[in-house]
């Protein structure tokens, strides 16, 4: 079994897919549109992606590509994510003199970069795990990367300082995906707890719509995990709702609710129901 | 009037700060901490923060500080943000080697480096102005920055290339913070469009308690500009929302609804009441 994630071997994606699916291969792409592709095209038999981040929200460009895709959620999982200064053997922090790592990592250990780095050219790289390899294959006791200890571990590096992130409650949501024809069948469904991943369009901007959708739910005690709106940039008063339901497409009530939500709202796209993920500490 | 920003002077934060209090002097400070603090403290009369990005969604960071800090939100602006690749006189696109800036510029700009720039050094700097006013010191031709037009015109740079955000549907919203006694008379308030901002928690999550907060405003045809759940990381199943209603809070519904939530929510907290802002084409 193949699985699509963005960015190089060792990536948290990679972390990810592994957890989600232990005897898979991950393959590395450059891209999410480029997961999304594979899956699509057969290349791969799974993707796996980040979907929101605990410090920096929803990941609107997935959203975007699950809306304009066919393919469906299966799985999801929730990775801690801890970083770590990693530089080639030999080196010590007095020696580091640039810090290689992905924008985003590199925002998140300001405060280490800041204090214990100070003066260090800080260098963005496409990606936490690109960055542990560009450093490994430098070979240059002076340059460091800023990635996950996986990534240490796959281009052999030593961590000089672990755990760097300045907000230790930095948790990644990954989903998996599939083509619908590929989906296993859900045997067990029953006895765990499922959720259930929609985006809907209101009707109109009219006092009490999104009410209205709500309703389909608490009418029927569904719950909701989350709800986000997102405003439809040139059409000012309409809005994208992304909503996670507990239950399954195959519970009744669920069917019932979303059959309801069809009426009140413009449009309404499952992206797929799949077992509450449990929380894994990268 | 002084009005306290985050990041060097050029920033588009400093040009929303001008955009909303034309006449005032803006105060450049390292961080939004900092920004919170000076208000607080009487040091600036404003503080105006970025609060959400159409790609990247919410500043979780200074919704979190509106939550701490006792300030009051007094107005708002939508800030289209441009990214342009700024030099010192005399250099040209093919000198190029380095290119610095902040790290969210360098993901919104990464089609146009990949493709234009291919091979050339990405630079993380702490804001897109700061990388601006690098580039201006170092005055070296080989080195570019990412950043706003005004940060250009500011630091004396030329424009290799213009709008090149590979999606040009990035607008920020940005709020100004006074301390509440600092806070102007609001007259005219009932001849404009006004929002309120608030967030509060859930007393439990039990099925349908989110449908009943929302209710408190569908009973009295209040709308809705935003919602949104935020997970409050180690306490599963409880959440945060954050919340922009249409209407003022002296408007007697609004203040009923207000008070009905306080009945059925664990906690409230009302961040400001403000005219609907115009949106900017920076």
């Amino acid at each position: 079994m193949k699985v699509a994630f963005q960015g190089e071997t060792g990536a948290f994606s990679e972390e990810a897919s592994l957890a989600l699916f232990p005897e898979s291969q991950p393959v590395p792409n450059p891209t999410f549109e480029a997961v999304f592709e594979a899956v699509r095209d057969g290349s791969s038999d799974r993707g796996v992606i980040p979907i929101e981040n605990s410090l920096h929200g929803s990941v609107h460009q997935n959203y975007d590509l699950l809306r304009e895709h066919a393919l469906i959620i299966t799985d999801e999982i929730q990775l801690r994510i801890r970083h770590n200064l990693l530089t080639v053997r030999g080196s010590n922090l007095e020696n580091i003199r640039a810090v290689y790592s992905h924008p985003q990592a590199l925002g998140q250990c300001r405060d280490f970069l800041r204090s214990t780095l100070a003066g260090v050219e800080i260098i963005s790289s496409y990606d936490t795990a690109g960055a542990a390899k560009m450093v490994a294959e430098k070979n240059d006791p002076q340059c460091a990367a800023i990635a996950g200890a996986v990534a240490g571990t796959e281009y052999d590096l030593i961590t000089l300082a672990a755990n760097i992130e300045s907000n230790h409650q930095n948790y990644t949501r990954f989903l998996a995906l599939a083509r619908s024809e590929d989906e296993r069948p859900r045997a067990q469904e029953r006895d765990v707890p499922m959720k259930t991943s929609i985006v809907y369009a209101q009707q109109d901007n009219v006092p009490g719509s999104l009410f209205k959708s709500l309703a389909v739910f608490a009418l029927r005690d569904i719950d909701l995990f989350k709800i986000e709106s997102r405003p439809l940039i040139g059409s000012p008063g309409k809005y994208l709702f992304y909503l996670d339901l507990a239950g399954s497409m195959s519970d009744e009530p669920v069917q019932n609710a979303l059959r309801h939500l069809e009426e009140v709202a413009a449009s309404v796209k499952i992206l797929g129901t799949y077992a509450v993920g449990s929380i894994m500490d990268g």
